[in-house]
């Protein structure tokens, strides 16, 4: 099933209730706003691609669930509804960007019940687009992969940071549909074991072969020859590395991707980051991108007990950058760029097929 | 305070409470002979040498706790009770080791009054002997350290896992004794968390300025120039790499201190291996060591909380090995050994050495 989606016999929204993972792979139904609210508040849906089409959905939600008398007066309802929605976690672009989207629809309609219908077909295409998108980036991806390889993975770059399919392990998905039977080797992701709670899950749920291990695991793997590729996401892609890393692309992605390019290419195993091209950013350089500082209470306790002295200075920067000359495949929706990469022909193509 | 160790007043045996870090740094009294079993058992204390110490005072307390009348019973008794501490972990060969050493001076005396002396003054001994190699050792490992430098470690070489002192950690007060202020990144070094939970708590006892880090992050830290050097203990170090590794010495030691080694390499900063002569093995090569592989339930719960699905299958390998290619300063009690390793004349100074 889709990580968030439309239940048409309930006419609600309906998510993958990531709260309950790794413990219980279970649904829950949004029937109203203040309900997808708290779901997206509360991380029972997560991941910007996510989070774009649970904000769509939301004003569709509010469209259906209003009665005012009269379409001014619907209208406005719906907007402030939707606004509640846009604001339920301000920092994820997605979230807002596609709420205005669904908004934008309903502008256009004449009457409540065109409303009504309207804007739930717009969120529908909103999460289509999103599958689509990822099916090309698993299509591409998986074309280097071979029957049989073993793909490494780090963090969450999976369906469930999307609306279905995913990124990274998109690649493994479309692996598997060309026939091709792809096992994964997934890293705990520490700090926050995004990799042990959930693209473990949803690897078991699609019927994929897992292992998991310790982050620290990862560099024996590679060692043995137990990995035939190493694939990731991509929360940033700039074209300029700046005085850091001079005239390359560089990718940032979760802690800890950095460490297993480095790995990978000392053990001539493929390094793949599999990304939209909405992720590359042509504005900035490397120099310029902040690294998020998580809590140093991710790592003081962790499920609540405690795991370090209470008082020890911590270091928890949430990204780090991988310098494209350690990437051998870059994969978006528009093709494999192998290296070296062209960044201004890539550049140019984001700003083309990004449109379409 | 020593890891361990013989409580002049209540004329005891006394350790640091492992089993109550990091959440408290306090004391236990094994009055008793069941008591320091049960001690071991649990794990109030570990680390190799550190159970060597507790086995030859466990043998002392037996003998000062016992009052058989005639010579003969009185070293059966005695003898019984050794029994029963060495086998409290049956595995950690320092353990029966020492237990051993403190025998063979019981079978010595010829009054019960002389082995109650003697027995302690030959566990004092068999402690101090441990304090006296880790500050050689952290003497010869400081050499190449710098005033204001940086060290990054992984798992728990320290204090804690010997008598005093350490082995990598070792390395670093010995710097601070002689007046160069280091500071020491920490590991949090999954999935056991012995960075976290032990090492860190050390650090701060001894006034080291500490930062700990998740695993993830070491990659970022060394890429941001922060670490100086990484500095780690060996579990054992074998001369031959056989097939795998061929004509080079490799040292065994926590997993993920292999990633460290590849990183460490690649950003030109020092990787260091502390450890004493005892851990090299003559007589295996690297495919002859077999790396013990732990329970899948150390990744799937944490602190007894569900951590990823409860079936996943788990790779979860205790140790890993890092080529000598790797390391730059090999140090043990003997001095520092830089590359390339002369690995006759390293065995010969091991056999002369290590029996002194």
């Amino acid at each position: 099933m889709r990580t968030v989606g439309w239940d048409d016999d309930r006419d609600c929204v309906v998510m993958v209730d990531q709260t309950k993972l790794p413990t219980a792979y279970t649904t829950y139904h949004a029937e109203t706003v203040p309900e997808l609210v708290e779901s997206i508040e509360t991380l029972r849906v997560r991941g910007a691609p996510a989070l774009g089409a649970a904000g769509a959905y939301g004003v569709a939600l509010a469209a259906r669930r209003n009665d005012a008398a009269d379409v001014e007066s619907y209208r406005e309802a719906v907007r402030v509804d939707a606004e509640a929605v846009a604001d339920a976690r301000p920092t994820a672009v997605n979230l807002s960007r596609e709420v205005e989207t669904v908004l934008d629809e309903l502008r256009r309609c004449a009457t409540v019940e065109a409303a009504r219908d309207r804007t739930l077909a717009a969120a529908r295409e909103v999460a289509d687009a999103d599958v689509r998108r990822n099916e090309r980036i698993g299509e591409h991806g998986a074309t280097p992969l071979a029957d049989g390889d073993t793909v490494m993975t780090h963090c969450n770059a999976g369906a469930l940071a999307t609306v279905d399919w995913g990124t990274a392990l998109g690649v493994v998905y479309s692996a598997h549909e060309n026939g091709k039977d792809v096992d994964v080797v997934v890293n705990e992701t520490r700090p926050l074991n995004q990799g042990s709670r959930i693209t473990t899950t949803e690897l078991l749920e699609y019927g994929v072969e897992t292992t998991l291990i310790p982050d620290n695991a990862s560099g024996r793997c590679l060692q043995e020859g137990r990995v035939d590729a190493v694939v990731v996401g991509a929360d940033r892609i700039v074209l300029d590395g700046g005085e850091t890393f001079g005239d390359q692309a560089i990718v940032f992605n979760k802690v800890g991707t950095y460490k297993h390019a480095v790995l990978a290419d000392r053990h001539e195993v493929p390094f793949v980051v599999a990304a939209p091209h909405s992720t590359v950013d042509t504005e900035r350089s490397a120099d310029e991108v902040e690294i998020e500082r998580r809590d140093p209470e991710e790592l003081r306790e962790i499920y609540g007990t405690q795991n370090a002295p209470a008082d020890v200075p911590v270091y928890n920067p949430a990204f780090d950058p991988t310098p494209m000359e350690l990437v051998d495949y870059l994969v978006t929706e528009t093709g494999v760029h192998e290296q070296p990469l062209d960044r201004e022909a890539f550049a140019v193509e984001r700003g083309v097929k990004a449109a379409e």
